[in-house]
């Protein structure tokens, strides 16, 4: 395992090892500057642009930020717990002095009304990182309109995965991911409908964490589906993730105890021929390093797990035809081939089948309230398979082939359908490729998965790696 | 105006002048039984059987529950505010031991499955009020399924105009409109999807309570539009409203001080060519003597109450056509001609008309909501015509002719749809004919309306007169 400084010898701060609040405190006491933080994440940026990572990136004015905001910090003012931390934000987020194309050529009208509101020249949580400190240098890439999950775009070109660039970056917070593993900045923000934090975090060798429905707002982002839509950081840890939610959020995280005999429940039953062997090998691996560490390992029986794909579909389409209405209306116009037959299909869907799909929605989430009322979390691989090579529509798995989509997506959706909070934490490595477990909390209980999440990270999991394309540089 | 009493001459308590909470009182004083009561309510049920006011009615086991209430009271235990007070329930409401028909032939799934819930075996208001007291002793007829608003069924024969048979005695929970005014117990409980409540009640010259969406639970309840549906008192005065309310929400109202100088709003542009000449005038003169009293009447602009109908039609088919979708699907028998059109089109609305609906009424009730910060209330005629005839499907307004739905329903459904509070109080008579008026609260200000409606029947309400089917027993 390598852990390569970001090159900042001059004040010896090793800030690959550090987490956001420790780089912070070495930013007060000035052993490091915001202004070299940017110039590793430039650094980095230019070495790894085969990778597509960035949608946009305003390089001068992130450095004048950061040397505004070294110079605060030598006056002894912080503006906050991420003063001078550099953090880019997907493309869907509205950005003071940035564009926001959400990877697609069409219009983006609802974003615009969003928006418009007085005081919203930003989106909501956009501007909370601001006033907290963070140096918004930049927007990063996003499969088209946030309607996918493998990172693969016509209009920007597709989002490479940094272990592999033949590979899938996941999505659709796909930049964002790339920007986390290969040092773009120390944090990303991103956003999940049916799995678009978690998936890109796993396939990316980092951590992210999609909270509770509702916990972040959502103003000024531009809308997929405004019953599943959350938005959420990724990072490097856990701690990393709750310090940025903390901020998006605006609230204490409180610091909870893991009980000393965690209870962790795995759907086994609706896992089964679902996974690929080599994540199978990881799992079963990691269940028995938690049986070793103590923890109750119980199987959560859970049928009603299997409606939530047909449920997420017409709820999704639905919303996602009506957020861009106007675009369709108009000839759907700069919308690829990958989403707009999905956008088509859901005008045609009748509002009875809509409200089926809500109506089980409610039945789904009240089955999965009920398990995890009675354990710490829901634990299972976020991904059942390795990251796809990019193109590959099916993939293998126990059972058989299973298509892309319905494999990767089909894992993390029911936990955004339901709304409840989710983290992706890497937890090995399959031919130099990263796995990723999903660990899901009680709806609203996002202080207590965080602090399980970084229980499970330091007893079974894995430090991100440098990717080669990084190292090589 | 005349205020024949109730005939409970060997008790000397004029029941018909006295408020639910003074005849408890004589009850527990032992002037009064509530055996005599429910004697009383069952005369008059004979006197008026040709009004059709009720689905169902258990005489024997109503007489046996207020014996029981009386001799409880004797022994000095009292179940509650509404302890041996006679109460009817509209046929959609689950009752122990009554059979629900909803005025239709066709099969209930959806009430089934919800009081099929352990703990419900009748709707969670019912046990309210069998649990504070009330003596629950009929069923009352309503319009099939909810879904309409004049009280007219082929399947149950139409619920008819208590001053007027001829006429419309309003719905859909007409049999409890029917029920107050004639004195077929003390006060009935309806449901209000559009206007429900408060339709009936100022077609029959009572009061009406439709309270803020929530309030109360629905859990037992057929529902027609989960996300309109509301339950509500019918009663003699606002007083007894806010008693049955309390009861039903499960909470104290508390007591509000009017301000001196009521500040209220009349949608004068909206109402513009709305009302017919009768229905203008008294309004008129009851504007002309709200100012003599104090008040300040303002006009409310509120340019997207229009919007209010055309939004209402496909959130309501849907949900109704979702509710009836089990008898739908195995062909529809049972729903007459009046319901199955609007049944059938519900099936067919686009789930992209449908969120359209959903994200228009937010537009409407932010309007709403910002119109009644400012003030008291919103005041309007409950219905801008005098009861139509049965079967009259059309009516003459100052603009010309309008469809009896549209002009009904079109007053009452901004606020259900909405959710916000609203009362219909009896304001005059026009050739021996009510006339309502509708006053509209802040959302989840039912106290503050409650007391707004208090004062307003003060100052400008008219006492309920005795309809002549009844003098004349």
């Amino acid at each position: 395992m390598s852990h390569d400084n970001l090159g900042l010898v001059s004040t010896g701060t090793c800030v690959d090892m550090a987490s956001l609040a420790e780089i912070a405190d070495s930013l007060v006491r000035r052993e490091i500057s915001a202004q070299a933080l940017i110039e590793s994440a430039r650094e980095r940026a230019q070495a790894v642009t085969e990778l597509n990572a960035l949608a946009h990136a305003d390089w001068p004015s992130a450095l004048a930020e950061a040397r505004r905001l070294d110079d605060e910090a030598r006056q002894g003012h912080l503006r906050g717990p991420l003063h001078g931390i550099p953090v880019s934000i997907k493309d869907l987020f509205a950005v003071r002095g940035m564009p926001t194309a959400a990877g697609t050529r069409a219009p983006l009208h609802e974003l615009d009304q969003d928006v418009a509101r007085p005081g919203h020249e930003e989106a909501v949580l956009v501007a909370r990182l601001r006033n907290a400190g963070a140096v918004l240098f930049a927007k990063t890439n996003m499969h088209e309109i946030a309607l996918g999950a493998t990172g693969e775009n016509c209009w920007t070109g597709d989002v490479r995965n940094p272990f592999d660039p033949a590979r899938q970056s996941g999505g659709s917070s796909s930049g964002a991911g790339v920007a986390v593993a290969t040092g773009i900045g120390l944090a990303a923000i991103g956003s999940d409908t049916g799995g678009s934090v978690r998936i890109p975090a796993a396939f990316c060798g980092v951590t992210g964490f999609k909270p509770s429905f509702g916990a972040i707002p959502l103003a000024g982002a531009l809308p997929l589906s405004w019953t599943c839509d959350h938005a959420g950081p990724l990072a490097r840890s856990v701690a990393d993730c709750a310090l940025l939610f903390e901020v998006m959020a605006h609230r204490r995280v409180a610091q909870r105890m893991v009980p000393r005999r965690a209870r962790l429940q795995v759907p086994t039953q609706w896992l089964a021929g679902r996974l690929a062997s080599p994540i199978r090998e990881v799992f079963e691996r990691l269940l028995a390093a938690l049986d070793e560490r103590g923890a109750e390992i119980g199987r959560l029986e859970t049928p009603r797990l299997a409606s939530a794909w047909p449920c997420y579909t017409p709820i999704v389409r639905t919303e996602a035809a009506w957020v861009h209405r106007v675009a369709l209306a108009t000839g759907g116009k700069g919308f690829s081939d990958l989403v707009l037959p999905a956008l088509r299909a859901g005008q045609t869907v009748l509002a009875g089948d809509y409200v089926d799909a809500l109506k089980m929605r409610e039945k789904i989430a009240a089955e999965l309230d009920a398990a995890l009322a009675d354990c710490d979390a829901l634990i299972l691989p976020t991904s059942p398979v390795l990251p796809p090579l990019r193109g590959q529509l099916d993939v293998e798995v126990e059972s058989g082939t299973m298509t892309t989509r319905e494999a990767v997506l089909g894992q993390t959706l029911p936990f955004s359908l339901c709304g409840l909070p989710a983290l992706s934490i890497p937890i090995g490595w399959v031919d130099g490729l990263p796995v990723g477990l999903q660990v899901v909390g009680r709806r609203n209980g996002d202080d207590a998965l965080l602090a399980v999440g970084q229980w499970l990270e330091a007893v079974v999991g894995v430090a991100p790696r440098q990717p080669n394309c990084v190292s090589a540089t």
